[in-house]
């Protein structure tokens, strides 16, 4: 099998508790992974999570907090999400762990690579989950699904090392050859086609916003590369100004 | 791949923090382990450990603690250690976690298997390690081999599942057929020839204790049936009996 190394970043949305961020630190570390982002921690100390961190200075050095999901990811070009699948309305199919190496290799996945990790108590929502490519899934039992965010940090990490995923040499890099659409372009591009549906009348109050959830999933799916984005972003900026042209007059 | 079922039971070997006692509760529950016994707890309250062992009140149930590694290991027919290897004084080989179940296989590995963790702080002991037919090494960087013990316990237990290796009905089960000698029966045959070699005089008092953990490796090597155990029990008792009338009269 050819070796497939991806640029990891591991994301932990709302953690409540900060010794989970540390024990993840010392995770990374212990499989080479060095790029940890914390978005909207409940309780944002970093020294108490410090003590769990053994062995993990540099991860932590590295580790930085963001207030929303799209600054963890903004310079993604894979975003993959994590659930116990135990919320079965989920409406989308969940890869099992062990199966992560082989899709990706089918995919021919490269660049960027962001794994989520939702709060303890919830997991992650389901406009988190909008931003995923992919969903995966570990095989833990059905009667007792969900693990330890620490623990459930390990089990990927491991995961990766062990399926040869990890390039140890970089983190997350920005000056990449940005062949394939970032997160931050496409939400970009999904900013305008919300307006531009909005200005359709496209968009019902009670149905806009698991709409435009499965919206963003489908643009995602589109794997746009920075170029396809571009072009797209084109379009849809001379249909909004058409609509805004077309639209009665004054604000 | 055939697949191949043992009866694991996770040993916690002299653990420190009770809360890592719950937190491998939980990895054990997650992926479909059952059977937890503790060493000889540094701090042995099971309330503490409760509170982290969400979701794992039958494997809390079931644990138990008790005081020396051969009891915990007793029925065990097959017993593996686990390292970071960071003590490089090790004259073993260590088999990287993910060749476990390649080396099980080979090895037409059947019931009862004991998986040991060592202390945080330490470790499993020269002593320990000598009980061991197999040391693995769940494949950390160099620059931070050591993990934390509860993420520890959930890779190896999310790898057993993974391989396949969990038989989810049955835990450590002592009527099993038992045509592999356990850890008890080869502790008793151990201790016979350590009398033997005390008779002897083979056993020098600088060089005593590490012959003694090389030779019970040795026995381990044999792996020996339940009958071949019972007959070189024999063997030694005949070899007992001669040495005790050959010595001087009296105690």
């Amino acid at each position: 099998m050819k070796p497939l190394k991806l640029n990891w970043r591991i994301v932990l949305v709302r953690p409540r508790n900060p010794l989970n961020i540390g024990a993840s630190a010392r995770a990374l570390a212990n499989f080479g992974l060095k790029d940890l982002a914390v978005v909207a921690p409940f309780e944002p100390t970093w020294k108490e999570a410090r003590t769990s961190a053994v062995g993990a200075d540099a991860v932590m050095a590295r580790a930085r907090a963001v207030p929303a999901l799209i600054d963890a990811i903004g310079d993604s070009t894979l975003v993959i999400g994590t659930t116990t699948g135990a919320r079965r309305k989920l409406d989308r199919e969940l890869l099992p762990l062990p199966e992560l190496a082989g899709e990706l290799r089918r995919r021919r996945a490269r660049g960027n690579a962001a794994l989520l990790f939702g709060s303890e108590k919830t997991g992650l929502g389901n406009d988190e989950m909008s931003h995923c490519h992919l969903l995966v899934r570990i095989p833990t039992t059905e009667e007792s699904p969900s693990m330890n965010l620490g623990q459930a940090v390990a089990v990927c990490a491991y995961e990766l090392a062990r399926a040869g995923l990890v390039d140890a040499r970089t983190p997350h890099s920005p000056a990449r050859r940005a062949d394939i659409a970032t997160a931050q372009s496409l939400e970009h591009l999904f900013e305008r086609v919300e307006h531009v549906l909005e200005m359709s009348g496209y968009l019902q109050p009670l149905s806009r916003e698991a709409m435009l959830l499965k919206l963003r999933r489908h643009l995602l799916e589109l794997k746009l590369s920075t170029r396809g984005a571009r072009v797209l972003g084109g379009v849809l900026a001379q249909v909004e100004w058409k609509l805004e042209q077309a639209s009665p007059a004054g604000n």
